[in-house]
């Protein structure tokens, strides 16, 4: 009955239960279980997502976003089934003002295309979690990644949220100004609300200048924990990376089996040191001096283009190397902790990957605190996928311990509902009744986020 | 009853009737009418604030936090009397970390306090609002000022709030972390929301390294809207400027005369670069090119402190200038709009100012968007303090016309109250019910943001 009315809602065209679209919406890019929808809609405006969330209320139907899929902790599978909207038809520039430096998009736009239409005026939206994700999933999930100890994550580039509410209000959360202190906060609550609280509709998105120049470099240590202690270090002089990334021994290993390189195989750091070309250079010369007092070793630097995808290479190649390997999975960690932590952090990640029997690697976006595991598993083999998954749940436990979080940017979806009551604790009430205040019914996407 | 109680519960000494600590909460800055509460607290730990709010809710009554009193909007001015909770003794470093770069602080100590703790590591805690305002306050109020162009306002630099809700429940909003995807973002929620969600009762703040070099610069322009337009022009050309203030030219012959100063009477950008020393001599460099290229005249550049004072000094002294004025009282706008919008929003308001009759001037953090008026009146001239409520009235409405805010980092309190609506729209909804799920029975600073 409710696809009957989506159907005369929206016009047949937009609403699919073609089983391509079914399975396409049923998974992202993690290992929670497939789950397809009853129907798939493909909206082109902020109306018809109102039609959508008004046929959902009164036929009681759960309501899911899907993006572009590259989730990794199952926000956008459909658990209970039902609606799920797609935004692929979405993907529109709203509206687009150089001179302010801002863009308002819709969120079915992914970051690779926005960027190509930014670039041009010189401009950028740096926010770069790797893969082409939408705007609005990247809202969603508060994604950041490899450019976050520079710019934040998504929720420090937003400046507003055009928001359906479950019960059909629209709202904007922010205004268009770079700041503001006016009236409670909404903009940082949907952004990683993971379609809990509201569909989005529009992103409005803070733009930054393109670095007039980039310089690259690498080099290694032999422990992890001289690895964050270098990290430390870089930050602590007031040098503004553009990224610093760690990959352990372990992973470049295997990128090093999967492309036939010959990379030393010692934790390695990776830099990128983008600004103005005096400043970069100087940047870089402290940074080696620094780091050469604490020891590193096979420092490289690079400022031609191809020299510096040479110089980042293992650390490009890394998730491909990983998830490459025939008939495994992969799952993976996703904490951030106090930066003083991370050698503990790093070291116990480690420790649980050998007692699990598994091949895994760490590698982390180091100057936040923020580091991922890599643990492949074959499902076929009974008890591999628990043992990988118990690596991850440790990990969890122990960040939550340390004063960190279970998850620096992937997000909750399902995998982390089961820690929100040891990071959050009482916090956890104040969440569920704004969420009960703004989707009384729960029609959206239900079974997420709180357990 | 209830001061009998507080006394019982907290001791005599922590509870106040006395005269003058009843007329110091009276007030803020700002000309809003002083109203004095019933008794003032001085709780010295989280436990009294528990202690306070449980009495609060037993006898109904309402309760306003107190920091500093540099306020701007009467946030803190207990309008319905009762409780005010001052928190000069709540004013201890918790937890500091030079090596994670954070410092946990109690909600009463000031911003020049804490970085004196801080600064001896090679920390700054950068939000610089001008006043030597509490953590507290500047929290409650998301205050932000001249450095945020680079590090944004108190949401951006916040990690976690510990915060007592009228309920008694105690929680945290944030961990350690640097950033977080994990649950929905109170963080956010409680800063800026003005002691009306919760009592906080410990801040964690992030921490920065102080800038090895600094150069100081000082340019004049023609038009207003020609300041504007180099504002632009510095952002997009990708120079991070530590501050960018735009005095124009009637403050500086206000100053002149209350100093007895010759400062080109023109309007004047004033320029901090900060970083690294040939980063900031090279962004001088090419600042001072492209405000050349824009027809500015009167560059003058300093790196020496006693210089660099002299540089900014029209900037330093000019809300000196204005309030000291014998007799005379000021009140002033503080929009935020986007960039591109700021000549015409300065534009019409000295327009405003010069159809008041009244005498006032034009300064603002012109990199964000935001700028205020201080325009003064003489209180004891029927009409005058009408006429100046007016300029700032007219010009929050056309800030929120042309998409930016009614304030940039004041705060809502009783001046804003007005403005939500047309502000936030439906939004203000959403916020009116946030309060009362957080607060059913109205104790937590009555009468405020929302009318």
């Amino acid at each position: 009955m409710f696809i009957h009315m989506l159907k005369d809602q929206l016009g047949n065209e937009k609403v699919s239960q073609n089983e391509t679209a079914l399975f396409a919406c049923s998974h992202d890019e993690s290992p929670h279980q497939a789950v397809e929808p009853e129907v798939v809609c493909f909206p082109e405006s902020r109306e018809d997502i109102e039609k959508i969330l008004e046929i959902a209320r009164t036929y009681h139907v759960p309501v899911t976003s899907f993006g572009a899929g590259s989730g990794l902790e199952g926000q956008a599978i459909p658990i209970q089934r039902g609606i799920v909207i797609h935004f692929e038809k979405m993907n529109k520039v709203v509206d687009f003002s150089p001179e302010d430096m801002t863009i308002t998009v819709q969120p079915g736009l992914t970051r690779k295309s926005l960027n190509k239409i930014v670039n041009r005026h010189g401009l950028i939206f740096p926010v770069d979690p790797g893969a082409d994700a939408t705007i609005g999933g990247m809202a969603a999930t508060n994604a950041s990644g490899t450019t976050a100890v520079r710019y934040g994550a998504m929720r420090d580039q937003t400046l507003d949220l055009e928001v359906v509410l479950a019960d059909g209000k629209v709202i904007h959360t922010g205004t268009r100004a770079k700041k503001s202190s006016s009236g409670y906060n909404l903009t940082g609550l949907f952004t990683g609300s993971e379609g809990t609280l509201g569909i989005i509709t529009e992103v409005t998105l803070k733009l930054h200048g393109i670095p007039e120049h980039t310089l690259m470099a690498r080099c290694t240590f032999d422990d992890i924990e001289t690895c964050a202690a270098a990290a430390q270090t870089i930050l602590l002089s007031g040098i503004s990376v553009m990224r610093m990334e760690l990959v352990d021994a372990t992973s470049i290993a295997q990128v090093n089996a999967y492309g036939a390189y010959d990379y030393p195989v010692h934790h390695t750091l990776f830099f990128e040191f983008a600004g103005m070309k005096a400043a970069v250079e100087e940047e870089s010369v402290l940074a080696k001096e620094l780091l050469h007092d604490l020891g590193c070793r096979d420092w490289e630097v690079a400022t031609d283009p191809a020299k510096q995808k040479e110089v980042w290479r293992t650390r490009h190649e890394l998730s491909y190397a990983f998830t490459h390997v025939k008939g495994m999975r992969d799952t993976g960690a996703d904490v951030c902790v106090p930066i003083s932590r991370l050698p503990e952090l790093v070291s116990y990640a480690r420790e649980l990957i050998e007692e699990s029997g598994l091949t895994g690697g760490v590698l982390g976006h180091i100057g936040d605190g923020n580091f991922h595991t890599i643990v492949l598993f074959n499902p076929k083999v009974e008890g591999e996928q628990e043992r990988a998954m118990y690596t991850n749940d440790a990990l969890a436990m122990r960040a939550i311990e340390v004063g960190g979080t279970c998850t620096g940017e992937h997000g909750v979806g399902l995998g982390k509902m089961k820690f929100q009551k040891a990071e959050h604790g009482e916090a956890v009430e104040v969440m569920k009744n704004m969420k009960q205040m703004l989707d009384p019914e729960g029609i959206l996407n239900p079974g997420k986020m709180f357990e």
